[in-house]
């Protein structure tokens, strides 16, 4: 079909390299994007959406909102970019949120140390064919490694193979952690740190207690937040992908450690798709399609809620018109997951940069609200409500203070916080030996020495007790959103050229679904007369009373060039008032038309574009309208 | 009515300090905001918004969109926050968005010079009751005037008042001006000094050149952003009106300098609302209701253009909820406008803490976009092309290079660049001098000194000119939406309390228009039926399909528990299930009942919430249902 999108790779027949300027150069042109601050020379890394980008990326964000947030019930939280040090003191960020970075030691300009390495043993690899096959096993095991070197080793590559700096081939400095987030300074003493939020989550996270409170103290539930985070990257590259700054939307699914089932996996467990399992790219397999309950029965996906919340992720990425083909759920490899992580597994999408990961999917444990209780003393846990009384056993350990005291005088506390310490194991031993010897020798850490400890001292006994509930920390599983990688991966993955009226010439196609589609439809007159301006005047205000944004278009171009210029922005139907009491109405893709009465046309746009119907369904209620040669498309001059 | 918003003031019967308490409490109870980063003591001046304040927001934003971008058809664009220093030096805000600055000599606190004399004049008025008339003339005096006090003048007053730090009665500094940015550093060199940007404007004035050409190198056009914007106050009060952090919508609305007519105008000049002009202000009458038409006609308001945006604005605030009787729109006074600003006027809101300036609507003429021309040196202008060439008079200056370079040598470059820069008069002067006296005395800044110009050295002429367009820098009429401080007047114009079963309980009430209501319906089964549960699902997940947001409650309260707490958070409607084929639906505010058929409700509340329908026009067409005791509201216990 003439009208799809190009097969997976992107490119058809063309290169990556001429496919991702085409695409760039639409988008620049037509104003999707434009990197900001243009007419003082610009910023690396600093992307500003225009009119059909800005749209297209508040479609992507409401249907998020619908896709996630409505349909789960989800608590939405706004909280300020502005962040206070203590916050992402607890959160890491503030001492390991670091890139390693190296500076020519003349012009002091900065680099990443792992892209110069990277870059080199590519360029290696790529363009010297005298390597010997050790150098070439050499470099691609730099390569596999390179997320693992730290500062030392990525140096000690770095001058073992001679790299300086690539402008100007100056030495290098040793590589340094860079702390990536933009720091600032809160009110006017400058004696408050703070920084611009790397991520909207810790937002999410201090106010835990709150949200559990609102949603009645039930678990599970979630918290989700939209907003702008801030990465102030080294070497900013590869366009949209890698920015300054960019839209995050985060979901913090809060549950009970003892139970991550999900009472709606059955709507999902049916999907199958690419996935990537850890064990497969260690093998060196590739991607498989994988049915998404099987994944989760047999223990590839780590539980219940982690594997909806990918099958989730699949829907809503292939719903905004993401290729099915062109995306895959990769797992973290051992070395890429944080030590407390449960499982991650990433949502990547094939561009021409290569695999993108745009969501990460992470059952991060009880991690994050544990370092916020422990830095701001404010306990964030869950309790669950016995439905009846259990009866539990508990060791209690009950030190006697006055034999404590007449034995170890000024060092009584210590002694006694120490034994209060011991764990189950220590203190049943502690009991053996006391009953059996009636004394122990005990080695108390903050004394730095053994003290002997007496029958008398210390009761050790296991007591039944009853408890009416359980108190844990919420595991908390996070799937968080790139928006701007999604809306270029999307950018991509919907563009195709078509022929034009000659051989030669490409007319440039945005194939968005109607849901994306920063305008849903045009209104031209066929030619220019004062009847079919009032037509198309009605027909306008019914659309912008529906809420349905379009173009009307009275220059008097010829229609194929009209064609020609909203089929590049991505524009799903097209409306031609050719007659006063009806009208056609054009899909971009098929370009088939259909006769439409003026009164009704507002309401046929809202429900393609509403998604209630598609084109093939509107196509069979109306009759055809055969195309003149007049309509075929054209391109500028 | 009891259902009715309490009476303009807000409050009622009660006082403005109770009022705002009683508001207050329940916004944070119910999560609609809390301070920011709260477990760690929070920020000041940091708020978030929690799920049905983060609701309203969106709420907003998105009736914002639709009224004003899809509308009018604007050009809507997102701009990064981090911006470099050399885009806001040429708008002016790092040399002068500051606020005049006191130090604690002793602590280092720091205060707003003018808020502590603000504070004192008005305490000594309130309290002191042995002033004599003079000083009670002076101190109001220095409020009128406040705002125009140099720092030299405020430090004088706070000498002379004998006026300290207020926590400390410690000495305090002389005034000083603070940057109100929050100041940051863009990439690893720390070479390059950013700020978070303090207005979204002048993101879109750097793209000029781009929207212009976008929109067909057409004017009138209107660009529009929503977005965070910053200002590191120096303290912070009055909640959620004064924040370091917050969202604004902007709109800037470039055109022809020669012509502010607006084509729908027509639309707007028939509304009547409260508008306070700069005369009246100034001969202390108060503000009166005004015929838009009118104001526009007389030249109250400037022009046309200026008085749509008005008018917009008063339907946009009345629409979302605001009382009409509590807005107004006051002119700036001369002394408040900045010098290149043509009128300015400010949307205010009358709510506990006085009138709030909640939108600015200014016609700033073409100084922002002159500015960053001067700045970038890329030329932000629009062009007016003939329908025929006009023939127009022009000067030209030609000065003779051999001539100049033979009696200047080494300064020829100079003179003849003074010759050039010559204003009109200043050319005509010279070529009267040169024809009548032969030579004349000519003043060379660059040289420091006069030099004789002789009349082979210059010709100066008047030519015709025939010119094909016209080529001028646009004005712009900017609205500004402080979204935040729209959202925290409406809280207060929407609350009102009503009895509950006992004469002494309060019921608190959220009457929030279903556009803005955080969530639209509630779904409760009557009793705790498994038949009731099913249909309850059933309806929610209809609502869910048709994008409703809502509640399903199947806690087994009262019904009576369940309405009280629904209606404070603002839900419009209730749906009861009490039987499976129909269910009643309840009216928040009149507390009417209707029954309507289980599988119609979904679509019934959409109408209402859609605003397709009132609740006056629905209760007609369904039966009423009578409610029983066991229906009225309860408190909590």
């Amino acid at each position: 079909m003439a009208a799809s999108a190009p097969s997976a790779g992107g490119a058809g027949t063309m290169s990556r390299d001429a496919f991702r300027a085409a695409v760039t150069n639409t988008l620049e042109r037509r104003l999707f994007f434009v990197p900001s601050f243009k007419i003082y020379g610009g910023v690396a890394g600093l992307y500003d959406y225009g009119p059909p980008g800005c749209a297209v990326k508040a479609n992507v964000l409401a249907f998020w909102r619908q896709h996630f947030v409505l349909e789960e019930g989800m608590l939405e939280v706004d909280c300020p970019c502005v962040t206070p040090e203590v916050v992402l003191k607890a959160s890491g960020h503030v001492d390991k949120f670091t890139d390693l970075m190296v500076k020519d030691e003349k012009t002091g300009n900065c680099y990443r140390a792992d892209h110069l390495l990277k870059d080199f043993c590519k360029d290696k690899l790529e363009k010297d064919h005298t390597l010997s096959p050790e150098m070439v096993k050499e470099y691609n095991r730099v390569l596999a490694i390179l997320d693992d070197l730290s500062a030392e080793q990525l140096g000690a590559k770095i001058k073992e193979y001679g790299i300086v700096a690539p402008d100007t081939k100056n030495p290098l400095s040793d590589p340094y952690p860079f702390n990536l987030m933009f720091q600032t300074s809160i009110g006017p003493s400058g004696l408050s740190p703070g920084y611009m939020r790397p991520e909207t989550a810790q937002g999410i996270f201090v106010n835990f207690k709150d949200l559990y409170y609102y949603n009645g103290n039930k678990l599970p539930f979630a918290a989700a937040q939209i907003g702008q985070a801030f990465r102030n990257e080294i070497s900013p590259r590869q366009g949209l992908l890698r920015v300054r700054e960019f839209t995050l939307a985060e979901i913090e699914h809060f549950v009970d450690p003892e139970d991550k089932s999900h009472p709606k996996f059955g709507d999902v467990s049916d999907l199958e798709f690419l996935m990537f399992p850890r064990e497969d790219q260690m093998a060196g397999r590739s991607a498989t399609r994988l049915k998404l309950g099987n994944a989760v029965s047999e223990g590839t996906v780590n539980n219940e809620t982690l594997g909806y919340f990918i099958g989730r992720v699949y829907l809503f990425l292939t719903q905004l018109g993401i290729d099915k083909d062109r995306l895959r759920f990769r797992q973290h490899l051992p070395n890429e997951m944080a030590h407390y992580a449960a499982d991650c597994w990433d949502a990547e999408i094939e561009c021409s940069y290569g695999w993108i990961e745009c969501v990460g999917i992470a059952d991060r444990s009880a991690y994050d609200l544990r370092a916020h209780s422990d830095k701001s003393g404010e306990k964030l846990e869950a309790h669950e409500k016995f439905a009846e009384p259990r009866e539990v056993e508990k060791l209690v350990i009950t030190p006697s203070k006055k034999e404590l005291g007449l034995a170890f005088k000024g060092n009584q506390k210590m002694v006694l916080e120490s034994l209060e310490a011991m764990t189950e194991t220590e203190a049943l031993d502690m009991k053996a030996v006391l009953e059996s010897k009636g004394e122990v020798e005990f080695k108390v850490c903050t004394l730095g020495k053994d003290v002997t400890i007496k029958k008398n001292m210390v009761s050790i006994n296991i007591e039944k007790k009853k408890e009416h509930q359980r108190k844990f920390t919420p595991s908390v599983i996070e799937p968080s959103f790139g928006i701007g990688r999604i809306i270029y991966c999307l950018f991509e993955h919907c563009f195709y050229q078509r022929p034009g009226k000659t051989e030669d010439e490409q007319l440039n196609v945005f194939c968005f679904p109607p849901l994306v589609a920063p305008i849903k439809c045009t209104v031209f007159p066929l030619v220019k007369l004062e009847k079919f301006e009032v037509v198309a005047k009605k027909i306008s205000k019914a659309l912008t009373a529906a809420g349905i944004s379009h173009i009307i278009d009275m220059t008097g171009n010829t229609i194929g060039k009209r064609y020609a210029r909203t089929d590049e922005i991505g524009v799903p139907l097209a409306i031609t008032v050719d007659n006063t009491t009806s009208v056609t109405v054009r899909d971009r893709d098929s370009k088939d038309q259909i006769r439409v009465e003026v009164d009704e046309v507002a309401s046929v746009v809202k429900e393609v574009t509403d998604g209630q119907s598609t084109w093939a369904d509107i196509m069979w209620r109306y009759p055809a309208h055969s195309s003149s040669a007049a309509d075929e498309e054209e391109a500028e001059p």
